[in-house]
């Protein structure tokens, strides 16, 4: 292990120091082995767990405060596509060789922001050493109404398929923080620019849909790795296929300045990941409750296709109707 | 990502190859985004999480399943130590470069064995790669009847202090694993040897000691960082101190050959970590019901001391009554 002029702290002073803050009512101040949490009456927990990794899932150079709420973001995202209210989470630290305390103390800072928030607080963790590039590890706790959670698999034929926000810029300001930057991006504005990594450095789960999900949606999932590959999981996990009009998939003002610019763009919007935005089926004649539902609650839902009878995967159709192919059909972070 | 001839399979398949026939029921055959869990009626979860890397915390040429046994068992040993009963676990995987299906099999295969010995199944997961060693990171949920949880900060002055099975024989296993391999092994018998490698490669975690714990003891943390280390945060956490007789600390009989060979391994016996036995703490006059029920349970429970008033570190004592001092308070994974 690199050594620093200072003495490193121990895990149980750096526990201390930086996370005991964060420890809400059932993480006994993280002086246990355990946490303990009980859900609300009638209800059942939702459990999700997502890693990422310095180099695969981030820059080892971003804010660490923005690794920290992207650390928790792609967990509290499951938990919002599962209809569930968010309890608390686990964090598994495993810092490599090099790490600082200004690292730490802002990654802190970042994720008992990006806890508050979402009113889910620090329960417990361990902090581990690692030869390699950090890996930030959390599970995160919700909970729903007993037997209400929102599956990924339960789509039917003939539902509607809704999306909300707007798809492809987080891919696209993946893009433009690579090394040489896209040459695109000498097209646009530096607002355009920004709003785009913005996207890629901070997901914004959408905790806000969850009650709307668990009321009109039949089927649900995040989407994580594009939206072209995560349909094509949640049609596998139904049984069934689906049309989508490329027209109708919502895009902010940012990437439509981006596809101007180069319209090959496309397939990276669609299929490059990061968004972390809700994709949900449900009964035509709900979608009415449901986007209205989603707007009181500060979030668009865009209808952009339907789910249809058949195994094949899922057709994204062109303004003139011919299917358009996609180069990679899903983001792998693996 | 290193290439081999043969295509690597996606996170997918690998999901469905290798960790969808672990699954129990509210992991859903792991194909949704959350795994859904509800205690029992009136119970709470109990939740821990530990990760282990390759290089830190086992060898990374250790066997695949002994790896598995050893990532779980650490988990199982926090619930066994609460009092709690297994309900499931989530996987973080995040593999090193050079993984192979071969590896990736046998630790399954190892994991489901520990998995159904401890009626714990998987209940989802998320694999990474890391361009560093393997992590293998669980959380574990368990459950008590509500505000059972037996607590690490909740001993009280004059309790008796037990310790379950033997300690010290996986400090001493590591140091004959470690290369180059401790000269005092040569003075060991080969079954000796072997049975003290076996307790550093496989925790048994003790769970069958959870009921009697909630039933007997104030308090209770398992030993993972050396005896001398846990006593001293456990009675941290009770704002107490303690007194130990180092000559009634239950030592195996493999253990009891090696201190005899080489004396001063007494430091690396109580201070060494991974012996995944049970420190508790409970009235004298409890003593009796909370052995005979570990008895009932089939494991030995034993006492080394007393719990006492004060804010000093415990006190071990020789036979002479002299207060032994230890070069390492605490071995420290971090």
């Amino acid at each position: 292990m690199a050594r620093t002029a200072l003495p490193r702290p121990t895990e149980d002073e750096l526990i201390a120091r930086y996370f005991a803050p964060l420890a809400g009512e059932g993480g006994l101040g993280l002086r246990d082995d355990a946490a303990v949490l009980a859900p609300s009456p009638g209800h059942d927990l939702v459990l999700t767990t997502d890693a990422v990794v310095a180099g695969v899932h981030y820059f080892a150079d971003d804010p660490p405060a923005s690794i920290a709420c992207k650390a928790l973001g792609v967990n509290l995202s499951d938990l919002a596509a599962k209809g569930a209210e968010p309890r608390g989470f686990l964090l598994t630290l495993a810092l490599a060789d090099g790490w600082d305390e200004t690292w730490l103390s802002e990654f802190c800072t970042g994720l008992s922001e990006a806890a508050a928030l979402a009113s889910c607080p620090l329960l417990g963790g361990d902090t581990v050493r690692a030869a390699g590039p950090t890996l930030i590890g959390i599970t995160a706790f919700g909970e729903v109404p007993a037997g209400t959670m929102v599956r990924r698999g339960a789509a039917r034929a003939g539902d509607s398929l809704l999306v909300s926000g707007s798809i492809g810029d987080a891919a696209l300001g993946l893009k433009l923080r690579q090394k040489p930057a896209a040459s695109w991006g000498d097209g646009l504005s530096y607002p355009v620019r920004a709003a785009l990594v913005d996207r890629y450095l901070h997901p914004r789960p959408r905790l806000a849909l969850a009650s709307a999900l668990r009321a009109h949606a039949h089927a649900a999932m995040d989407v994580s790795d594009g939206l072209v590959g995560d349909l094509a999981k949640m049609m596998r996990a139904s049984d069934l296929s689906a049309e989508v009009a490329i027209a109708d998939i919502p895009v902010s003002e940012a990437a439509r300045a981006a596809l101007a610019v180069e319209p090959a763009l496309l397939d990276t919007a669609l299929t490059g990941g990061d968004d972390y935005e809700i994709l949900c089926a449900a009964d035509p004649e709900a979608v009415p409750a449901l986007r209205e539902a989603a707007l009181r609650a500060g979030v668009p839902l865009t209808v952009i296709g339907t789910v249809t009878e058949g195994a094949a995967p899922p057709v994204f159709r062109m303004p003139d109707g011919a299917a358009r192919a996609f180069r990679t059909g899903s983001f792998s972070h693996f």
